[in-house]
């Protein structure tokens, strides 16, 4: 094995430079005006990807931004593993915290920051180069296609129906993704199930101009006030949203079940330190990895209205605006969850006020097989590498897509994420660990290694 | 009096010109951006007022942005009107609502339409005029000084101690003001009291950096899911504010006092149908002019926090903002509230976040003496021009300067406001009608003559 452990720190100069490329492209999804850097970061790819070996490697355009595809198959008969990824990146307010440009990549104290590092320009690139290793040692046991996609961070509008289209072409027996965290490097895990999300945006409404608050404060409906009071009123004080038929879905797990996920190692201390908070919060009845893991949740993402300038100004404004998400577990359905939700929100209005409702997008959660052959292979993988058996977990961020693509092909995902708590990603200096790039390289190796379809 | 008439009518272009110089000057005193503006602003008002004659006019610096004074005194013996006015101007935002440009001034609709054209330097110009007047006809009865300061829109910092070290200088026998409203063209009416003010900005922070809200949502405190809860809690479901001691010192009217004012006529549907509400809010028990004329309130004037851009971003941020500001009414001391709302506020944060709390500004309100021989003259200038008697009205505004200038200078405030609802102070499209420009001109003339100032 020390062949592959070779490989990766020769070549681990290239890598950088290759994968640096990329980031300098700011492929924000969210954003109108990065719509030519998404076309660009696309193309890139696609030298990267024939760079490493595939034997073609297109974009295909879609409703929204533009999809690559590419793929090498040794064998029609052989089982085929197709690598999901996403090249379009968050964006990067608030820029002012940044300690280096997002989109200038540097490493400093063993990690690359940028935007994109590690979500998911660094760990789907890891995909590349352990497929470039294979083809490079003639050692490819199966049939690999790369599915890249530019729009995982605005909901994957457009992907759903060009996969259906193109069924055929993108057939597979698993979807391998590398787009989540484990625990830490100490302790290794495999996820095995994403949390879904409905997210939408409302409007209050009150007067139809800025009135000022002297001569009209205490005689109307203000609406921050209001919406304030709303967004208040939709978690209970026993951290349970209030939204009627929210929990009709949800599945309660067994006490088995809890039991096989409180084995992930969890400390309070370190986990409030990382994040600077005093005190921890959510769900009466559940534990922090147990909220994020197999609990729905709902959080604002976003607020604004009236006056946010310098200094003071007596306003009252004619409306305020929230962005607001909920986390979903599995069988909840985003669409009727989002329905729900809009219908609740409407019916909480009081009088002087009007609400809009505008859905953003969501997606299914999903949990994925934890007996299957797949998992297994990744675990061996995994702990080989790490020198210490993974942890099975449940993450509570959502790949909406990857629940549509699984109905759609019929192949099962699978998650092995190498990014850690301290990226940061979303969020001002995003950051990737060179040792967790390198291992991961590593163990995607080793997956395809141990993955059964070996002869 | 068709003299006064003619003249008003006679000069009104050369006026218009004069005051849209004034108004072309971005003079938004909470922008340091315009501090150049602030300076050009004086120096254009001391141009004015020289031409209008008085004898010295000057510009006096203090710690924030200056402040003019000029005078004209006729006879030491003789009594003295202190006119009292301001050149700062509210900020422009939303500025893509404005019709036209909001310090390009045009007159549409019989109306001058620009930042300032009503609040406060139309208002203020008049006085200036109506001055010019009575010069010109050598008809001036009494002493006229001017007090024109630069931070009326931030609450006045400098002006309180710049007037103490001025004290002699500024000495009167009352300050006149025109920076409020009456209730229509159709049923003028005099201010007899305005509110106090009390203005703060809180943030609530969380985690020391935004998070994905996938991997923490559900098992922390969201900043913004907490702030809106806190700003929930102020107001109770009969519209009570819940700081505690809040009303301590609020002095409940007599039922003599509210039928009194409850003289003034008052639409309902009018009133909505002006700002475009469907219903109105407010403290149970009080009406509408009662709500904004004798009664304090609480509104949040801006909220901000996570991601306000466009599209969807999963984000836990950091922190959330808002600012919120109290109207007071006579008796409650503006320092003694904001420090009730600021331990008041502190001691609602739930767990897992921390609180800041600070203080804008604010300022007394205060009583005018409707009795006084000064109010009657007011009356009689203003019945005489609008042709019926003016009810007496309570502003539900502030100019926190003003009750501080009585204590300082021992001489009442009269408030003879021309303003009206549909001018939209401090909103999008600011305006002021030439009718009540010209109106406000003659009925100021006219206090002069009533004066009692009058051998």
């Amino acid at each position: 094995m020390s062949d592959i452990k070779d490989f990766i720190v020769k070549n681990s100069p290239r890598f950088l430079d290759e994968l640096f490329i990329l980031l300098r492209i700011p492929s924000i999804s969210s954003q109108k005006e990065h719509k030519d850097d998404m076309h660009r970061c696309a193309r890139q790819y696609v030298v990267s990807l024939m760079e490493a070996g595939t034997d073609r490697a297109e974009i295909y355009s879609t409703q929204g931004h533009p999809v690559i595809y590419a793929e090498k198959i040794i064998d029609p008969q052989k089982p085929t593993v197709l690598v999901y990824g996403h090249y379009d990146v968050q964006p990067v307010d608030p820029v002012e915290l940044w300690k280096s440009s997002p989109f200038e990549p540097v490493i400093r104290d063993g990690a690359i920051y940028a935007r994109g590092a590690n979500d998911d320009k660094g760990q789907s690139f890891m995909h590349v180069k352990a497929f470039e290793y294979l083809v490079s040692k003639n050692e490819l046991p199966c049939n690999v296609k790369f599915l890249i996609e530019g729009e995982e961070e605005i909901g994957s509008p457009s992907l759903g129906e060009w996969a259906r289209q193109n069924r055929d072409m993108l057939a597979c027996d698993v979807i391998l993704v590398s787009d989540t965290t484990m625990i830490s490097e100490a302790v290794p895990s495999i996820n095995t199930g994403m949390r879904g999300l409905a997210y939408l945006e409302v409007k209050v409404t009150g007067p139809d101009k800025d009135l000022h608050s002297g001569h009209y404060g205490g005689a109307i409906a203000n609406p921050i006030n209001v919406l304030c009071g709303m967004i208040a009123q939709l978690i209970d004080n026993k951290g349970r949203i209030t939204i009627k038929g929210f929990y009709d879905d949800v599945v309660e797990l067994s006490t088995e079940d809890r039991a096989m996920l409180a084995r992930a190692p969890f400390d309070l201390e370190h986990y409030k330190r990382s994040i600077g908070i005093n005190d921890i919060a959510g769900e009466e009845g559940y534990t922090t990895l147990e909220r994020t893991g197999i609990r729905p949740c709902l959080d604002v993402n976003g607020i604004w209205g009236g006056y946010t300038g310098e200094g003071a100004k007596t306003v009252i404004p004619s409306f305020a605006r929230a962005k607001i998400s909920m986390r979903l577990v599995p069988n909840q359905d985003h669409k009727k969850i989002a329905h729900l939700f809009a219908k609740h929100f409407k019916s909480i209005a009081p009088a002087g006020v009007s609400v809009e409702v505008v859905e953003h997008h969501g997606g299914q959660g999903f949990l994925a097989p934890i007996s299957s052959p797949m998992y297994q292979a990744a675990a061996k993988a995994v702990g080989q590498v790490y020198g210490i058996e993974p942890v099975p977990s449940r993450g509570g961020g959502s790949i909406p897509v990857l629940a549509e693509l699984e109905g759609i092909l019929g192949a099962p995902p699978l998650l092995m994420g190498f990014g850690l708590e301290r990226d940061t990603i979303h969020s001002p200096n995003e950051s990737y660990l060179l040792s967790q790039f390198h291992k991961g390289i590593e163990s995607i190796i080793l997956f395809y290694k141990y993955s059964g379809y070996l002869a």
